[in-house]
């Protein structure tokens, strides 16, 4: 249900839309289109020399923005879009000569973004206001904002920002070139790889749900296991994921998650996965690679769900799922079976109204 | 699923109700229901200096307590209640004394408790434990909690209170009269109108969901838009608002959202719309005014919801809806489909078992 | 669907599971398998003098590690594990001299795990870096940590541990020996019992969803009611509690709340509850004790569900429950007539397609 693609294409009411970039990064980039052609590698035939100042959705992008065409869906935009050059696939039909023509348009509008309009505010430096413990190593060019709180044994990569207000507990380990946005928890001994992003509120290692009943009671199982978070990971705001009982819980590399996700403890997701927002995953269930999970989905525990799995929005997931397989519905059917059912539901209720 | 009153009508077991002010409040206030009465622009025919020391519900409330009754259902507790005064609609049946007979008792409940009942501890003063950037521009009477950090060029409207272990990125801004709680994460440049409330856990302005998928691996759209926040919205504890990835994210005014809500990028929340807890909302999905949706529910991306649509508890809204549809389901159909298909699938299994 | 155990019997990659206790932790435990023994009241026939470094799964377990079979479904794996003791029941087949046979093989882990294994790192003593109001009641060694914010009048019990970045308002209680994780914000006038565990992230006693709609406007109803929650309760990280509208928010005594659960205004959960990831209850219901909820379901408001209910993941529960009862789907029905309903919807799918 939740999708994937930013929203960038899909601008309606252009009136109604600010597309100039924040007034706040006021000393924005300025950049001649023949220098965007030459990095993203396009065909392009108009002026080399135009300066482009941002980026714009079709619907209101001015003449110093650059706009592209990713879903077709929006080519009837091209003719009337005010962009000044436009990022399109090589196939596009036309001879607008605003056409920049590259292999894959969003592809590139990401890399153009991130070259030259992406800058933001970010603290630098070690702040005298936070609290820094024994034995810790910090690399070259590490920012520690306000308040925020490293403990002991604590290893701290090149170039990795930490926000204000951010706990990392004692033993645990960051890469070089993460950024952990405000608010952030990390409980002990968490081992966190490169250039990952951990926005505001996330929780990693806290202790899983685990409990041994007894006269009446629920004991807490101590969980004394871990957290893994391999290179490129990006976790959205809000998500938390549990420590292990034993072992480890592991994010595997280039996984993205959105936030308000729950990953529960002795979890193991593999690498290039998508798991869409308030996705829930129970205790050591297990998914292979590039899986991708729409949004309020759920999993049993426990589960071995095969790479390229897709999972359809607010599905749950009860029984292990072989690779490449879509599922829908709670509890989860494969998407043929599914709609099967809708169908069969719809034509019983007409039969019944008519 | 999930009502949006609060429980003040609904005690069925007095005894194990505490309905005395807190303790903690202990200078509570206490005014004579004349005072009640004219605020309230009510007619009551009882001793007009009767002191009133705090609200209670029906089943609780005693001599000294004002109580009220919104819901039909209660009426038969009337006769029992123990309050000093009650909250009737002018065409109660009876002529209880005690009756204050209002337009509409509810709201003229909301009204006495703000006005007498319900102040709270908040800090006052910029804490010498905050942390503020350069350019920082603060209205009258803002309070500053410790640990806050506020970062630079941020604008902060009179009165508005930020509690403690606060942290605002560059460039924000917050209106007049807001209320910040803590642990609340604003990333920079987020605009956040007048009369806001923002609970504890909160994250606004963090990156939108958005990759684009390039030779087996998910690359970040920079997320760029930001955050617009307009008058008098109130968003619940844990709940995150995802900046736009080119223009903003908007919660138009007066919309109410509950605890740990998703709200992606691009979204357009109207004005005065309900959004009950949990509920997520993926990317560039509109929503217009006086939209109420229940817990649990979640909406595609790219969709446009119409004004005064109902969403039932647990739906998934795949599909654009109408303006005055109530749908449920998942997916989502008209209430009066579902309530069909739920009757067939009743039927269907008794035939079976008989 | 999300199930509550631990993963500790479910290895099947041995190879890839770290299975050591944390190389952090580096001053582990040894111990006699004869104090074991003796501490869990277990038979045992093999040499009492093997020393015990940590626990492991049977799949990954060496000969200095304990394991055990609390899951039958692994009793395969009894033959070929390392493990150089096994907590096993005292009917377990076979004569393996390394099982320690006891009357429940999980809880004795969990009572070994804790007293030997399970020390971590916590901060001690007061920070100097924290800020404490007036009138605050501290406890024998109490712990709170750098940028913890505690409020006037607040009161905290004996060995209560409040980690760095923690807020807890005015008026306020905290019982002894206590665990409250970082970024936990406690609005005011909260009361919390002994032995409670509160992980990141987690909001107690934020405000209600309370509104009386009046002239096409949200009027907010001040919420003026607390929370409490009583001994032994623990509440995984971003969970969010809101205090009651009047009166009492209420979480009983032994109840385990896992991550990003929603409780509303004047819940009420018993003692001996479960609720798992995700779950979302409405304002003013009432669950009774030994309550058991699935991951991600949900209940409307105002509802009485009575002690031992069970409710299966992703259930949304729109009546009142009776106790004992097994209840599943959305909306709930008994399990039967879920398990009716989806044979019927089975065996129509099957016969349209044959």
């Amino acid at each position: 249900m939740y999708d994937r693609r930013p929203c960038l294409s899909r601008r309606r009411q252009a009136g109604r839309l600010s597309c100039t970039l924040l007034s706040y990064n006021a000393a924005a980039m300025s950049v001649k289109v023949g220098e965007i052609v030459q990095f993203v590698e396009g065909s392009y035939a108009g002026p080399a020399d135009l300066m482009i100042a941002g980026v714009a959705p079709l619907s209101a992008a001015a003449g110093d923005r650059l706009s592209f065409l990713s879903n077709p869906k929006y080519a009837g935009m091209l003719a009337e879009t005010g962009a000044g050059a436009i990022l399109v696939a090589r196939a596009q039909e036309g001879d607008d000569p605003r056409f920049i023509r590259v292999d894959d348009p969003y592809f590139s509008l990401a890399r153009v973004v991130a070259k030259w309009f992406a800058s933001r505010p970010a603290p630098s430096g070690i702040s005298p206001q936070s609290s820094i413990g024994k034995n810790v190593r910090l690399g070259d060019g590490v920012a520690i904002g306000a308040f925020a709180s490293i403990g002991d044994d604590v290893a701290i990569g090149d170039r990795t920002i930490i926000y204000p207000n951010v706990t990392i507990e004692n033993g645990s380990s960051i890469g070089s070139d993460c950024i952990v946005y405000p608010q952030v928890s990390i409980y002990y001994a968490s081992k966190i790889g490169d250039r990952c992003i951990i926005h505001s509120g996330c929780v990693i290692g806290s202790d899983g749900y685990g409990f041994a009943t007894h006269g009446g009671r629920h004991h807490k199982i101590p969980q004394i296991g871990t957290v893994r978070i391999e290179n490129d990971v990006e976790i959205g705001s809000g998500t938390t994921i549990d420590r292990a009982a034993l072992g480890e819980t592991v994010i595997g590399e280039g996984t993205k998650i959105d936030n308000l996700v729950q990953i529960g403890h002795n979890v193991r997701i593999g690498k290039h996965c998508l798991l869409v927002s308030q996705v829930g995953i129970a205790g050591s269930t297990e998914l292979g690679d590039y899986v991708v999970v729409a949004g309020q989905s759920g999993f049993a525990g426990h589960l071995r769900i095969g790479s390229g799995v897709q999972v359809a929005a607010k599905s749950a997931v009860l029984e292990d799922v072989p690779a490449n397989t879509k599922v829908m519905g709670s509890p989860a059917v494969p998407f043929r079976e599914f709609a099967r059912r809708e169908a069969v539901l719809r034509r019983m209720t007409k039969r019944k109204t008519s």
